[in-house]
């Protein structure tokens, strides 16, 4: 099949450090083009890709040092590209949110989009309202719920290269927290755990400029807590040996997450998760086979306890299953299928 | 003539403080309906017109205190709205940049765009180019710079309603700075000259959170300096008073401003301009009539010293001329008048 993958410009393809959508896109590309498929990926010049590669950026925007830029006027370039080369492809599959549907509403029954963001901004319902004709694809069933009326195709949940990460089959006594030092990740809730529970906390962590005062004057001050240790932002190269020689990792969110890849990416590693009831949790942990979900400080305190009756081999065979890039990637040629073979609205229950 | 007129969507119409675009939008608007035309605004809902009212939001997006909001989406379903109206209009006049070129590709010629902005950002030049359809209308030539081989059918500069600002014949021996504290605006070089001249400078001025930094690092230490007053931001309502004050208003820009709406503002109450040679000031500035045009600080002291020469009746005279909101509009209404009666394109030279 003729697949185009058009993937945000903001980041690279994959990125180098922090940015899901692009990294998802990535695995996905080069799961397609392992399973025999001809895909084209329109992204910035620095993409590492098995596709072929259609620059429609020197670099991403992000990590464009240029002061004078647009956000808007590279990604309508870049839509115009697709659109210009739109008849060789039998699947245009966006993950550009919506800036595009003005630009294919002639074609909406050749293209997916998948939405990576949460959905409960005001100002989104008007726009899937005047756009129905686009096919839509969530992350989870619980990213959904502020669009319920919206035309989803499926839900497909976040795959990873399996080769990515490392098995680690044994931990080396701590507990781990990735992502963004935000509220909204609540690390404050990772130390109390690791405190109540006497077990040392790695944070490898991002902290975005939104969120300095933040970090100086919530988290910073509890990092003179000796059990706690924090090593800044890390990059695929070392988050194998990171999520692999923890206990667990702590996912403590306080926010409707739509996926969280870290859940998966501990999974990989063989490590369990301790996730709060929030987003997608549900969807992605099976307790008491990778991991614990809760909804308390006490209930993820009982879960560090009871984290010795977990078999890490069994977690990284659920990734393999669940979660590895081509079984994303099986999943989404299933819709694309069901898009060039139908001749009837591509809805969930064709 | 039956005008839609398509404002951003950040600002109110007009603006309580600070937004140029908007206010010039809302000048346009009401001086077209004084002239007998049939204007709709697509606006969000706090506009004050006297054009028939669109809403398209419930609020402007910067006063609209839901912390999770979408300006994309709600730019695309007010360019949705006028589209689904587009019939009603004889002419549709957009304020927002490129991202109509889409959605209004099929119907390029009964439209108008004037670009606000800067245009020397990267990315920018790429979609005038793919879009070379829709006539673009420049606030200065100079600002044409970056994009000479855009589609630009004229330029035309801003208006303000004669009424807002009161002439003030005689001024009360200060200096003004009007504007954001910003490294671009040069507040520090306002500084200079006011205590190289030994006058007083009052200051009005608007501290982005961007600019927080330079204000406290840079800015904040001159105003030690007992010549310089310090009044924060201000609204239309006393502006008229703090112009109409000043000896001169000082336009020291290190930047290309597109236009420099403050310099009109200022001419409206009598007052001269003392403006840095960039952007658009040599096509605003009439250089011993309106203010003097000035390339350091030494060529700025000595106009200081050349003010008592000035008249500031003439002053205002040229304003109502050349910046009344009547002048535009006329302006307006012969490109408007060239879109619907030609059947050839719409060029500088038809």
């Amino acid at each position: 099949m003729r697949i185009a993958q058009v993937p945000p410009l903001y980041e690279a393809v994959p990125p180098r450090l922090y940015g899901g959508t692009e990294r998802v896109v990535a695995h996905l590309t080069d799961a397609l083009v392992s399973l025999g498929h001809d895909v084209t990926l329109f992204a910035s010049a620095e993409a590492h890709t098995a596709a072929k590669l259609a620059v429609v950026r020197d670099q991403a925007i992000r990590l464009d040092p240029a002061p004078l830029k647009s956000d808007l006027a590279a990604h309508l370039f870049q839509l115009a590209e697709v659109r210009r080369r739109a008849d060789e492809f039998d699947v245009i599959h966006f993950h550009t949110d919506m800036i595009q549907f003005p630009m294919f509403e002639g074609m909406a029954d050749k293209t997916l989009t998948t939405l990576h963001g949460r959905l409960d901004l005001k100002d989104l319902a008007q726009v899937y309202q005047r756009w129905p004709q686009f096919p839509l694809v969530s992350i989870s069933d619980d990213q959904r719920r502020p669009l319920p009326f919206a035309n989803w195709a499926a839900t497909v949940h976040h795959g990873m290269s399996a080769g990515l990460y490392d098995f680690s089959p044994r931990a080396r006594g701590y507990l781990a927290f990735l992502g963004r030092i935000s509220p909204e990740k609540r690390p404050d809730r990772a130390i109390a755990i690791a405190t109540a529970t006497g077990r040392p906390l790695r944070i490898a962590a991002k902290v975005d400029n939104a969120d300095r005062t933040y970090f100086e004057d919530e988290i910073e001050p509890l990092m003179a807590n000796p059990l706690v240790d924090f090593i800044g932002e890390i990059g695929d190269a070392t988050k194998s040996a990171f999520l692999g020689g923890a206990e667990a990792l702590l996912f403590p969110i306080d926010w409707p997450e739509p996926f969280g890849l870290v859940m998966i990416e501990a999974m990989a590693c063989g490590t369990p998760v301790i996730a709060w009831d929030n987003g997608s949790v549900r969807e992605v942990i099976e307790p008491g086979l990778t991991g614990f979900i809760v909804r308390s400080e006490a209930e993820a305190v009982a879960a560090v306890e009871r984290l010795p009756s977990l078999d890490r081999a069994a977690i990284r065979a659920r990734f393999e299953e669940r979660f590895s890039a081509t079984a994303m990637a099986r999943r989404y040629l299933q819709i694309y299928e069901r898009l060039t073979h139908s001749a009837t609205p591509l809805t969930e229950a064709a």
